[in-house]
């Protein structure tokens, strides 16, 4: 390790400065030319303002801190060889990581048109931020990246994500000051308690404080020096600073800075897998002081720029008309020397590039970025191991979600030396009934341990924090880098993942469409404890409408599945645990639920994603259905099938259809979604001219909204949550949303032509039924029992 | 000061000792009471089956902490009379704070029914988490209250936004160690940079740490003191630690405590406001360390309860079935010695209220928690002075945001010595060009001031932090108690706070129910930076879905507008902020806009929400038009008077109509919104049976799920952002969309019968336009002329 041989405090002699510092120059000028340049690009010619992009869009205030960082990353790489991932917070550093890409050649060979020559400069400049060409933020067309540099505060989220079961693994995350102020970055902080120093890779955060956001200071920048350094210890951490201004001393502290954080960190694993580790280790984090705009200029029209929020974006705003700005422009370019650093050819010269690491070390080539390339599908048992068995349809009760604990149980099991599934969740795996995976991994946990805790584990792969933020964090970027999991929710707090799982579609789309992005795991979300059942929490937990927030999303990616019992919601876990490059949603009861399918009915019902149950309807195949009663979730199903059962006993001439709709794309059309039914498919399932009375889990107006486009639509009435509810019992809840088996029939008797005059003494009957529950729970606190004990029995 | 003449550690002498436990074990008594019982309230009779509720639904684990801070609160308000407000964080705490409000008569003042006494104890254990009761958790229904204890992590920011601009306020915060994990929790220890010590009040923050989430430890219970301390003063706090499970030596350290913290507040405040102030001080937090389910059963059935997660919900979970768990909970119960608590009659005798505060100072009866009472009209100025001139439509342009700018430094003005007015924005209010405001306040800012920095105020009320959780979290905790506020945020990156906005929502809506709930200032959003014009930054900041989302809410509070214009947005601006109670979401632009309509017209297309701009279309008013072309925003809304343009030029023939939507609810159903059209209005705009051609901001669906059930609903096309986009120039991001003006002449064409056939060489030149216009961005990188410079001169 050369790296002990030297000075603590400047590691560099002249030869490695030098070259480290034309390496940094050579991405600087890259940067800058990618958001001012469409021609001339090695400045051979005085610059003129056809050179210059009409439009300049991009961000130079980031640029250079993360071409410092890259520089210093490139140099701890070779001379350690380590393998090594970096997510790259500031995104906004777009135009860095594509220079460094473009320097170390990984970006050409991804991109054979971008080529590391004079025509390839000129192509990686003008396709910045340039119609048809590529993103300015740091994207899934970045070789190297797995994060989206667009919202902000997720870096280190994603950071530990990659790093969890990856041992041989460094993680660098540049986290911007700006970002630093997110919630979801300040929570994530926290995620060294979960990291297992001889399991997972490690995580060395590096803390850019260049001082301002897009107009103001940043909260980190103005702390003192001792008062940051008190969070990030209460965070866990040992920080070590590199501070200043002056190119060369920044070089030798940065050095010194990236050996001594991965001595320690060395250090910290060798202790851990020897089995010598005691307790939590402090794991070191690097906090960067460099100007914003560093090296760009200094003042502009009598404005300090360099060192202040006005370098964020374009230093230099009228290059193209105004000469005083583009002579300033051109000095600032020259500054960097462009003609030490690239060849006549435009190839960089030797020194630029002799920092820079070999094949896959290099940071814009690691597979791990590139997870489709690494992951294996998943080791998932027969279901017949954990189906439950049904004679008949409702004749017995089981909590679907403790009935999927069992499969996930044998996943994790199957996994175990292969760690590459994890399971996610705020605190509910338990209060999600899934902990029968207990007996196979315990809780990842690295804090303090009492006797009285249960299943915790240094060692364990199920995740909790109570941080929904933090999880979707975790688990995209262990999907990311080519593992799989799922993340077990309560239904109503996945909104406040809403902006995360957008960029995460965002980021799948994307990537379909890039040839050499290999597809990945898809992100897996189960949402229990859902709408229907919030006895114990009311109003405030109610809220299903994550599904309408991801159906407006790319079709490509999304899906939506609701499993009415138990074995239907292990046939869609097994295929969405096998599906890839999707997000999958899969809301389902932990509540006892009737079982309606065995596992073959259930596998061949989920195939079709929507289907007549013909053993639940009255027709007799001689003529079209006079109703059709459909239904999509565990709750509506049961209020339907009950319906169905009162239509039969009360009104058996009445010939009714039930149709299940599992998949809710299904009723999307054909052309607007992979999995919408044809027209044909679908007026052959709801019968065009018929009623349909659909009870469904959700938003009413969501089934409308996916299927306003079918014959019959006029015909077709929803019932679901209408945003009605409090802490009462779980029939209470449906009536109060006229999602109830008396409502419903009531419903059909309205709607089916000509049998309200027959069906007065019935629809009474049902009004009377509601009003008895009414007084019912009022004087017991508890459901009627005919509604409590009720059973389909034929 | 009574608290400076007692021993520093044990304030409390034996008299005000007994009578603060007194207090505390009344609370706790009442807390389990409410879990458990239905009836025999005060042990009168030996405990039976009949006497427990059937359904055993709260929290029990959460509730003697909470008891505990409650009864020192008290106590602290008492001896100094203090203004003082609580958050109750840990929400699951309902049964403690009804509780506290029962004891100190807040609730009966409220609720009548409730009394004080033995049939009002009845009705309070009863009426919890029963059906038609009260719900579980700190909710609307709660006196006292401004924060739902529902989904954790906003305790802080609400606290934040209480105490600004309330000087003369203490706001004691409690935060669970299962909260504390959150993102938005995490985020918002910085607040404290964000105070003014002179014009806001205080915040105590009192971090509770039981130790256990639902069924984990919690990180920061787990840290070692010391590294918890570091965090905290990283934070900008000083710790003080109470820490214990001996009632007697806890209350003499929680008093301390109280004292020590009230002191130094007081000091922090009155330095300040002496102008002896000398940088940012650093305020107390208290961090109270005592077992979950303190006081409740230490084991059942063999396994340790008290002080373990296991006391979190129900510890004894059986008791109406199994003898021995009722025992156990009569023993428990009786352990509080119920009747030294409670008189003959039920009512709490003298001691157990000698802690209590009178009046308004009680934490139930202060008018803070209930802001409607003290919320006064916003001093708006007349439009007329920001409003742009507008001779014809289309004759010069405008950016929107800026001109609403203006109109929001004149209410900082007029605001400047009520101080109840707020701008929040994560960093955005320059970027989104409301800078205006500056000139009448400056940012709050508490921490370092460099030489460079501009508009930075230790006394301002524009706040920015780069975290939108916290901005909205402060903006509801401001508008609770009794202020006005704007959100100005990026469209897309709103998402982030869905799962807030859903509990606000929650919140107005339940208020809107509560007759003693007086209404408070709407909060308002502005959109803008949104998804046609993300030139710099592309697809990941594109996201209009917010719409949708507020959507599905509760019609009684949701409003949303998209003005089309600077004086639109004038005149929705100066409505929302007049409003009460509701969720305002305005989306407006912040690039050039055409200016269509004079301030005059603007308001009464305002007034309208949705109008016909005959000037616009061709319609001669002796017939139906042939086609509606209808928009909603401002991009679409120049694209489709583009259209119309080129209708006029091309196809003369064809009347058209052209109708503009500010008000999206008015295309809902009347029933279903109260701001919907009848189906009358709706039938005189769209006309029935004639194509409609809708250009809209968001994702097009929407449009359906609020028309599905108009008539012609059949013959609406809308088109809109369907997920396509990149960083690209502006009129691409419309054709990408097929929203750009020549598709939309191209639908017309296609839509009006018989039209395709007379108009084939129109709609090969609109095709012929759109492959005019990808070749030109190609080439040039802007968009062609033929766009760019058109303007509307009819």
């Amino acid at each position: 390790m050369r790296s002990d041989q030297r000075p603590q405090n400047a590691p560099l002699d002249d030869d490695e400065l030098s070259a480290l510092d034309a390496h940094w120059r050579a991405a600087n000028y890259l940067s800058a030319g990618q958001i001012y340049l469409m021609d001339n690009p090695l400045l051979r010619k005085p610059l003129e303002p056809a050179h210059i992009k009409p439009r300049l869009l991009g961000h130079w205030g980031t640029s250079p801190g993360l071409n410092l960082v890259h520089t210093h990353l490139n140099r701890l790489i070779r001379n350690r060889d380590l393998d090594a991932l970096c997510i790259w917070g500031p995104g906004h550093g777009g135009p860095a990581v594509l220079a460094n890409a473009w320097l170390e050649g990984s970006y050409s060979e991804t991109y054979p048109n971008v080529s590391r020559d004079e025509e390839g400069m000129f192509r990686l400049f003008r396709q910045f931020s340039f119609p048809g060409g590529v993103p300015s933020h740091v994207a899934p067309e970045t070789p190297g990246s797995i994060h989206e540099g667009g919202e902000l505060g997720y870096a280190l989220s994603h950071a530990y994500g990659a790093a969890f079961d990856n041992p041989g693994l460094l993680v660098a995350c540049v986290i911007g000051d700006g970002e630093a102020e997110t919630g979801p970055l300040a929570a994530s902080w926290h995620s060294n308690k979960f990291l297992d120093p001889v399991h997972d890779g490690a995580v060395l955060p590096i803390l850019h404080l260049n001082g301002y956001k897009i107009a103001n200071p940043t909260v980190l920048a103005r702390l003192p020096e001792t008062e940051l350094d008190e969070l990030l210890r209460g965070y866990g951490h040992e920080p070590l600073h590199v501070t200043g201004d002056d190119p060369r001393q920044v070089h030798q502290a940065m050095a010194a800075a990236m050996d001594t954080a991965a001595d320690r960190i060395r250090g910290i694993q060798q202790q851990a897998r020897s089995g010598a580790a005691d307790g939590r280790p402090r794991w070191p984090v690097i906090v960067l002081r460099t100007p914003k705009g560093w090296t760009g200029p200094a003042e502009v029209d009598g404005l300090p720029v360099e060192g202040t929020w006005r370098a964020h974006q374009v230093p230099l705003p009228a290059v193209r008309e105004d000469a005083g700005h583009r002579a300033q422009l051109e000095s600032w370019l020259r500054s960097y020397r462009p003609e030490e650093l690239f060849d006549d050819d435009g190839r960089p010269r030797p020194q630029v590039l002799a920092c820079v690491p070999e094949g896959p070390r290099r940071l814009g080539a690691t597979r791990h970025a590139n997870g489709g390339l690494l992951v294996r599908d998943l080791p998932l048992p027969p279901l017949e191991r954990f189906a439950v068995p049904v004679d008949r349809p409702g004749g017995t009760r089981h909590e679907p979600t403790r009935v999927l604990g069992n499969l996930l149980q044998a996943v994790m099991a199957a996994t175990a030396d292969r760690r590459d599934f994890r399971l996610v969740g705020p605190d509910e795996t338990a209060s999600n009934r899934l902990q029968a995976v207990y007996a196979a991994s315990g809780k990842a946990w690295q804090a303090q341990v009492l006797p009285a805790d249960e299943d915790l584990d240094r060692h364990g792969r199920v995740m909790e924090i109570l941080s929904e933020h933090t999880c979707q964090g975790w688990l995209e970027g262990y999907l990311l880098t080519g593992r799989h999991g799922l993340f077990s929710c309560y239904e109503a707090f996945v909104h406040i993942v809403d902006s995360m799982v957008n960029q995460h579609i965002k980021w799948l789309r994307t990537s379909r469409a890039l040839p050499w992005r290999a597809p990945v795991a898809s992100l897996n979300y189960l949402l229990t404890s859902h709408v229907w059942r919030q006895d114990h929490n009311g109003f405030s937990h109610q809220d299903p409408g994550f599904v309408d927030h991801v159906l407006n999303k790319s079709p490509e990616v999304v899906r939506v599945y609701l499993p009415p019992d138990a074995n239907t919601l292990l046939s869609v876990a097994d295929h969405v645990l096998r599906s890839r490059d999707q997000v999958n949603v899969v809301v389902a009861g932990k509540q006892p639920c009737f079982d309606w399918l065995s596992l073959d009915e259930a596998r061949a019902h989920c195939a079709r994603g929507a289907g007549v149950w013909e053993w639940a309807g009255t027709e007799d195949g001689t003529r079209e259905p006079d109703v059709v009663l459909a239904c999509a979730g565990d709750v509506p199903t049961q209020e339907v099938l009950a319906a169905a059962d009162l239509l039969r006993r009360h009104l058996p001439h009445v010939a009714v259809r039930v149709v299940n709709v599992v998949d809710m794309t299904r009723l999307m059309p054909r052309e607007d979604h992979p999995h919408g039914m044809t027209d044909l498919e679908y007026d052959a399932l709801f019968t065009p001219g018929r009623p349909v009375v659909f009870a469904y889990h959700g938003y009413p107006w969501l089934v409308h909204r996916l299927a306003y486009r079918r014959h019959g639509h006029p015909d077709l009435h929803v019932r679901g949550y209408k945003e009605v509810g409090t802490t009462t019992t779980p029939f209470d809840m449906v009536v109060r949303n006229d999602l109830d088996r008396y409502r419903l029939v009531m419903d059909v008797i309205d709607r089916v032509p000509g049998l309200a005059a027959r069906a007065t003494g019935v629809r009474q009957a049902m009004a009377d039924a509601r009003t008895r529950h009414h007084a019912y729970i009022r004087a017991h606190g508890t459901d009627m029992p005919e509604v409590a004990d009720w059973t389909w029995d034929h």
